[in-house]
């Protein structure tokens, strides 16, 4: 199947133009952005263009940031074009709602991506947490901004999300590997007094059979990156380690073995939405964005020193 | 039926006890409270005793603030009770799906009450709608903090909401009356340095028919306080006045007769929680409430002069 892809900036160079390539399932047809454009691939700057150009195409994955996202996602499906989302999936859940909608009224598939959830060991986790009882779960996010996102000004704006553009990628992994549905009780949002959106953030869940359940978002972290969840249960401790590509039970990480096929974050994102498709699915999993939400909306902000690139 | 009253503060005294009182539907057997009790009715401070002594409970009506409800309502629907909510539903998103969940596995019925849309005018404001092209709409929502909540200091803590607690009603209607759904895509919040929760708020909004919808809420509103919401179509102005109490259609105050037998905004609440619980129903619109959180998450922060009671 042929496809677009909307917004070439790094996620794009990095992650999905390589996940297309190696993919027998899609051909990039086409791509839209205001400067990138990739040799021999059709580019566009106006998307009613490409649109009409390409009726062949019959999805569209886009990359762009947040908050112009919705208007691209609408179009594309009154076009009867299939939609796929880089995470989070809009600017607001309204909206969300709305495309999930259009979807339905078009009868095409539109899929919200959680990259972080096709990471490695994520699937081994659930099962493994499955027939456990939790006592406690610790997500310990922590990175370097300057490092990931340099220079990216929209994180900092409104909608940018600040450190939850990181942390909602915990949040899809802790939502994804728990059984049970968690819900914020407590936040504190560290917010640059030069900026709008948190730099570092701690919450505190309310989970229904009791455990404890937290998280710690940093992006001051400078040396090593941490990204690790980890679930304390009554059958032993298991630990997510880089994100979700290592995992340990108990302190040995040859515990556990994954039975994955294939192997990437994107790669498997792409096989998604292909199988989304043959079935004529929708997959709108909106709750790590609910937590993000639920948390600038019910947390406390705290002013910490300003942020400079 | 027989119900409890949970949090006997100023909304219970000014508008649930009355209209309680005048239901031949409802029969208000026991209120819980940690300081206000009601002259012949059971009162209790713990709320396990109240359900203990009373299974002739059928269903338990919460007027806290957002932030301890969800624990009363999960206990309550945990102990075979219909709940019906003040609004909002609850300080977070996340928790009125767990509560919708916990209603629907136990097969009770749950409210999420919305009191401004059973105003006199807003059923006879949807219908006029119903059948024409919206080109604008205009939400002018204005009153004075210190006439309404004084020294309500939940009000401005994190989860209160600040000029949302109003606004929220305002949207309540504008997503009652609209046939179609819209969404935030722009906000600014004026929050008072010394507070959490915004003293006022610049809303505009995506109207799939491209009309303009925008909403100004302010708390520091002095001398006549304004209420409305103001819908211009290709056949006239439609004008919600005083929250939603009088219609004007072009000017004229006459125009538009409605035929609701019920006269007020929390009697038909309570008769619409009777008749749900008959079929069996959950109401659980939340769009009023995703709404609020989008704008809390969204919106651009400017710190404006403190405030104090």
């Amino acid at each position: 199947m042929k496809l677009a892809l909307v917004g070439i900036g790094k996620i794009a160079v990095d992650q999905h133009i390589p996940s297309i390539a190696a993919s027998d399932q899609w051909e990039l047809a086409a791509t839209l952005s205001r400067h990138g454009t990739l040799d021999g691939i059709d580019s566009y700057t106006d998307f009613d263009t490409l649109l009409n150009t390409h009726p062949d195409i019959a999805m569209v994955s886009l990359c762009l940031p947040p908050v112009p996202r919705f208007e691209y996602a609408a179009k594309a499906l009154k076009a009867g074009r299939h939609v796929m989302l880089e995470k989070p999936p809009g600017a607001t859940l309204a909206e969300c709602h709305a495309l999930t909608k259009l979807a339905q009224d078009n009868g095409l598939s539109l899929y919200a991506t959680w990259h972080s959830r096709e990471a490695d060991k994520v699937a081994v986790a659930k099962a493994w947490l499955a027939d456990k009882t939790l006592l406690s779960l610790k997500v310990t996010w922590k990175e370097d901004v300057r490092r990931w996102h340099p220079n990216q000004d929209w994180i900092w704006e409104p909608g940018g999300m600040g450190v939850f553009d990181p942390g909602i990628n915990a949040l899809s992994i802790v939502t994804e590997i728990l059984p049970v549905d968690i819900h914020l009780r407590d936040a504190t949002l560290m917010v640059p007094e030069n900026r709008q959106t948190p730099i570092a953030a701690n919450l505190a869940f309310y989970h229904p059979r009791g455990a404890e359940v937290s998280a710690t978002f940093d992006w001051r972290q400078v040396g090593d990156q941490i990204w690790t969840i980890e679930a304390v249960t009554d059958q032993g401790t298991l630990t997510l380690l880089d994100g979700g590509a290592r995992i340990m039970v108990d302190g040995r990480e040859d515990a556990l073995v994954d039975n994955n096929p294939l192997s990437g974050e994107y790669p498997r994102l792409y096989a998604n939405m292909a199988a989304l498709i043959a079935c004529g699915g929708i997959d709108m999993d909106l709750r790590p964005m609910v937590h993000v939400s639920d948390a600038l909306a019910l947390g406390r902000r705290v002013a910490v020193d300003p942020f400079h690139d």
